[in-house]
């Protein structure tokens, strides 16, 4: 279950397929002489304190956090505050974000006896490592990166951060000598930044990191309501186009009520034709957790108002108690900075030795 | 007394006169205004871990940094790794390196009682606060400094590292909210980035840094004893040409002995028009504490040939203790660890709040 990423959410690590790279990489991932026992290996995802995460996010990314926490014995999920500072924030609004987003994830099911849940600038690493591998970066290298090319001509060339950031997410990734890293079709340069950063560095110091593989899921895109031929956003302007998981039942079900469909009452599932209705068909499935034709199978007699009223109740249903749980952990910020720096200090303890051995490869001690 | 430095020997904060930029500074710095009361301020410098310095650098820079430890309060003398692996280093090459700087620059003077003598890759905070200040640069900024101009032409491109190198320069001055450090002119520039990325901080996150203003000296060009219009310089490859700090008194009286100089017997002081016998006065003068006027008129009666070993002479009474002292220090790399780490400790315990309140202000925290 679970995947594609909302690059406006700026997951920086995200989940998707379809592109050459990642075939390539997943059929070497698949092949005997690469293949790791599932479960043995360590995940490492990464996602920018943004606030409290949409429906998009949730059904795009952090419903298979959940799920990978139980498949791998080692998971590492990061807030990665020093990504959002590329370009200057508020800092009571960032420091509000990141525990929105660290009570969203944990509401959400990130549980911190099995994914080791941090804040990024709090392990100190992360940047120490970052400088030693843009020491091994070409600058062509990042020149050539899409996201750059596009992001640097929307700011005006944009900071040296905005350009460096793919070195630090390797940096991020090769610190806990991750293997398993869920990826974004947006990133997907990146991992492989990373994997060559690993392999560059091995060779000029000796063997030290492995090369982490694209972690493949299904693909399921949650488009906006109110336009659905773009990706629900935290972006987006219109109030009605987005779900956020901690809204009330009333807000949820308003907005699904005004969702733009089409002329036909019939509810069928056809994303090319009747965007509109299939993506709340997509979104029932998912959140009733049944398959898209048991969804429209429901739907059976209903018109398109009648059956939004169904979808409302699934999305209700199921983001009720991640809403409460989210209320009662925002209630208690004492609580949720605890947690936070619980995993900030295991963290510390992977990310230490580590750097302990980088440094004594590279001559410092 | 002390001065200009050595590009080549890499000093990263050096001394530097001649420079309208200079000029700016050092005017503003001597405004009622602005004028900070002599002793009161924190001096930063830093040197890159070549090994053990020549003439050059001990007359250009080191011998000014011990008598600046008797100016100022607060010193703090950082070997600079980090920046030293802009171009991969051999790590066992590189880590002798680190050590045999240490020990010459406690042997040439520099007290762990007044001044921090520390290694710059074991406090982290200096690459976290680099990645803070290199999202508030903006990438043509960097790619106007000239230094990136012309190394980037050597070394088709360069790295990242290469390029980013300024930012982490002025991490190293703001990290201990330094507000005096010795500049050479090839990095005038340098210290100007990191001016302005206090303000742009201070603008953004509220008043935390000085801005560190550039130190004066008067300035004493030592130059290749092989060819006497270069710099003296680690990079030569005639092994004549540079005099080591730790030379032993044959390979000094040597090395002089074949330095370059011209047709005319008689001693006079004329870099323009005879700059290799100028050289050896510039040494002598320095080496004995005297005038450039008295070391000529001690040179009275003497040909080149003579005068040359009254320049030896004073080269080896100069460098003596120091090379005893250094191998003193260096047969005991338990203890010269020990000073580094002490020093490490004292670096780190002022970097650790200033860390603390920019993570705050940044909004980390």
């Amino acid at each position: 279950m679970a995947l594609p990423c909302r690059n406006n959410l700026k997951f920086l690590f995200s989940f998707l397929p379809k592109s050459n790279y990642w075939k390539r990489s997943f059929c070497a991932a698949m092949s005997p002489k690469n293949q790791t026992p599932p479960g043995s290996g360590r995940v490492f995802s990464g996602i920018q304190p943004t606030g409290v995460p949409h429906l998009g996010n949730y059904l795009g990314a952090l419903e298979n956090w959940v799920s990978l926490q139980n498949q791998y014995s080692s998971v590492l999920y990061s807030i990665v505050d020093l990504h959002s500072i590329t370009q200057p924030k508020d800092p009571a609004l960032l420091r509000n974000n990141i525990l929105d987003m660290a009570a969203s994830l944990l509401a959400c099911g990130v549980d911190p006896e099995r994914a080791i849940l941090f804040q990024q600038s709090q392990v100190s690493e992360h940047s120490e490592l970052s400088w030693i591998l843009g020491c091994l970066t070409s600058m062509p290298r990042l020149r050539h990166l899409p996201q750059w090319k596009v992001k640097s001509k929307q700011k005006n060339e944009g900071s040296v951060g905005l350009y460096t950031y793919p070195v630090l997410q390797a940096a991020d990734i090769l610190l806990y000598k991750s293997t398993h890293v869920p990826v974004g079709e947006d990133q997907v340069q990146h991992l492989d930044l990373a994997q060559d950063l690993a392999r560059i560095f091995n060779y000029h110091y000796g063997d030290v990191f492995p090369e982490a593989r694209a972690l493949l899921s299904s693909t399921r895109k949650v488009k906006s309501l109110r336009d659905p031929s773009a990706k629900m956003s935290k972006s987006d302007t219109q109030a009605m186009a987005t779900i956020s998981i901690t809204d009330s039942p009333d807000d949820i079900a308003l907005k699904i009520r005004r969702a733009v469909t089409d002329f036909t009452s019939e509810v069928t599932f056809d994303p090319e034709t009747r965007p509109g209705v299939s993506n709340l068909v997509t979104i029932h499935a998912a959140m009733a957790t049944i398959t898209v034709q048991e969804a429209v199978s429901r739907a059976k007699g209903l018109d398109t108002g009648a059956y939004k009223t169904l979808v409302s109740e699934a999305v209700i249903q199921r983001l009720t108690p991640i809403r409460e749980e989210f209320q009662r952990l925002r209630a208690d910020r004492a609580h949720l900075q605890n947690l936070l720096e619980l995993g900030n200090r295991r963290a510390r303890e992977l990310a230490a030795p580590v750097m302990a051995e980088v440094r004594h490869r590279v001559g410092f001690s």
